[in-house]
């Protein structure tokens, strides 16, 4: 962590490729990055999304990166910027680094087969097993205690943290990240009812994780029964998200923590998923959708809707049974009355016969 | 991975118990196992049950195993067999082989404890602690990182995947697959509240985990305060499933990924549990139930029924009255609309009077 | 585990500062604790709850340790003590003894960094690493395949179980036990949507977790994207429970397994939480809040209250809308039926106009 002038801060971020202005004080010395509602005096923020503009005008951050056009309070100082996430990365870099990662070179007690290759400038630290016909590219960060299986592949800028475990034949594209404890192509749930036992049907697919994919700790994805079980470029999961056998996930999917799929789900690209969602096998769910925390997924999903709820209904839908439900004991209480309104009326109805 | 003449694979089924007819192209070569569904040309499926008898219409699939008097379209060719589920399995393992576990012998870089004692053909990879009192059977698979501790007892043919940790005294049946990341034995939540502090209930049971019993990754199954957690034989869990102290789960469950059971649960044989399935402490749950997916569990359950919802409802009544929800927002305007035609004509009645 | 008389068991626990009076038989030999519930002949059990009174009647205990005013059946014996908890957890330790952690000393298989510090009486296992920078308190014990990352600090009296990772900079305090495979201070889900690809926010906070804090096992405590997450003094989770970035957990919280909060939750001070319960980001939580199994929480929660259901309502209102649930299939029958009268009896009043 090191401090920066504002004006020193806006220098190394045009250097960077995030040309910017300063609108205020170029003096101020700022010593870390916050949010808007956290940040102290003395630290930057940023204006991440519109909801948040009033938060404007009580953050206590000495500085705030804004869009070119964003309005601002008079007294708050500003760097205008035309892309001010990539400027918010860049400050973080600056001002708080990244993971110093050890350097461990390849320690001497870890284990790789001899017909194993791994590529140039590899770190890998002690009580890592490689497998047999292993296949690791250039750039690679396998922390202590991982677990690459026979055959496995693994692309170029990969980091596995401790105790990350990938299973025989799986893929791993480039710069995937896959933090503690997440395991990569174990077996799915594949049995067959025989006579009341159940009989297991050899799990001979594979798992791929594809480029710019990250997880968080403890994830599970499943190998296919046959085929492949597939994680597609980009997508970020968080903690505890377990994908099952054959699944495959779209391009750019984002899933907080807890998130289970089955087995042979489709889903397109750019979904994301609220934490807890379960979403049940062989269904279908298009591009752009989203789903809310905590949903339970029985049928296909259009594209570009969001849903919520268990079952899920689409969004809208979802608070207007929310707001039913509420009215609902009233309700039976008004029916119950009106029941006993009408017997009224029509005794009264039958004594003017 | 090898590809079969049709005649080949039958006579290879054959030879293992699976007696069978070919009805079409013998010459046919099968390279690969897939799903109705997914099949490619060249691949063999399976009818797996009769709701998916459809999808052998549009299959592409060059053969199918079907049992003795499946019908079949004309074009299609089927190998009829009386135990098409063995037969895939079978058939699964003749073209896609099983997994090839690495062969470490006794790696010298495992740490077993002077008084440990263990069985013929051991397999035991690095940077596995096999601690005191440990008794271990005969064809054992134990994978790197794995632990096992003080007095715990191993039956035969167990493979423990990577990273797999069995806490002291724990009991593991004979034929056990237990995926990389899972934990057996851990101190479950025993705490008594004693003024305004938790007060640690030391955990002086064990866990019993059962003959065949197979696990996916990153499970959890407490240990018990007293006595034992066991999971019967033959019970098959998916990912993160995690399973409370002093919790017995019958035979033969089947339980999807992220099922949680509370302490002290009954759970009886055969039951299934779909993915995120939650069951309160303290409850019985019959034999032959099951249970669908997200579904929250707070009391006893019947044998031989189907549950489904949060609260959990018997199957039929869930979908009614998911159907009575659907309905709820149109009623309540109906509601509010009969109110005012019933003051209409009490106002009308009066005015008669 | 050992056998004791009753009257030696008084002694034991006197000497232990629990005194205490034998009202029955003081020559009952025990042989184990139990439940009152699960408790055979030969064991004793504890009245834990005034709730579980009834079962007094039942117990098949041979004694049960009870507070000093509880009444008692005629037949059984009790032990009577100001603090039947602290009696009870003493008792488990006389009878059942605690786990005997394996002595390692400092085993010669692990990696400890040259700047790392180690207090005296550490107990570490083989194949743990220990990076850069590390402070480690007094009595700690480090299983198998544990990883403490760079720069993090461990308090006094800290047990690991095997495969635990601590990243670097955590802050671990005093007698903090986690279990196998928990994950302290991993990256937070943090990424902002930039031209439809999500660029990661550098994670540059960390992770703290207070004195006496107990994790079961697969546990995952995101670190802060800034500043810290907290994991408050006293409180204890279960197995599988994942804390978002930022989010600060009150002191003497006790979590059911799979719960999951968001991200930038503040939870109050001796909050309960069942499992599986999901909480959302940037919510407040108030002090001694109950929060039922299966809950999905979107919003801040009042001090002292309990709340059930999904979406979450205070626990009555919750009973209530479930019991109008059940009601909706007849009240809708009902709505149609008195649509119908009225439509009748508007015509018959049409009729005497």
């Amino acid at each position: 962590m090191k401090t920066m002038k504002l004006s020193e801060l806006s220098l190394y971020l045009e250097q960077r490729g995030f040309p910017n202005t300063i609108d205020g004080n170029q003096e101020l010395e700022i010593v870390g990055v916050n949010t808007l509602h956290e940040a102290k005096v003395g630290e930057i923020s940023f204006l991440a999304n519109i909801k948040y503009r009033e938060q404007l005008l009580d953050t206590k951050a000495s500085a705030v990166i804004v869009n070119l056009d964003d309005s601002k309070p008079e007294t708050l100082t500003v760097i205008r910027c035309a892309d001010p996430y990539g400027a918010l990365a860049a400050t973080v870099i600056g001002i708080h680094g990244v993971r110093k990662h050890p350097q461990w070179g390849i320690d001497a007690r870890t284990q790789i087969a001899s017909t194993a290759q791994i590529g140039t400038n590899a770190n890998i630290g002690p009580f890592v097993t490689i497998d047999e016909q292993v296949v690791i590219g250039d750039n690679v960060i396998l922390y202590p205690g991982c677990y690459i299986g026979y055959g496995a592949v693994l692309g170029d800028n990969v980091t596995l943290y401790p105790n990350v475990v990938v299973y025989d034949g799986s893929r791993i594209g480039d710069q995937v990240s896959l933090h503690a404890g997440t395991v990569i192509g174990q077996d799915g749930l594949g049995y067959a009812s025989v006579e009341g036992r159940w009989m297991k049907i050899p799990q001979a697919g594979w798992a791929v994780v594809e480029n710019d994919v990250d997880m968080g700790a403890n994830c599970a994805i499943d190998r296919a029964t046959l085929g492949e079980t597939r994680v597609g470029e980009g997508s970020k999961f968080s903690d505890a998200v377990v994908i099952g056998h054959g699944t495959k996930v779209g391009k750019h999917n984002m899933y907080v923590a807890q998130v289970g799929l089955a087995g042979s789900v489709n889903v397109g690209d750019h979904v994301t998923m609220g934490g807890q969602v379960g979403v049940a096998g062989h269904l279908t769910i298009g591009d752009n959708v989203t789903i809310g925390a905590k949903t339970g997924i029985w049928g296909d999903l259009e594209a570009n809707e969001r849903y919520f709820g268990i079952p899920a209904f689409k969004w809208k839908q979802f608070w207007r049974q929310v707001a039913a439900m509420k009215e609902m004991p009233d309700a039976l209480k008004k029916l119950r009355k009106l029941e006993k309104e009408l017997e009224t009326l029509k005794a009264q109805l039958q004594n003017h016969d």
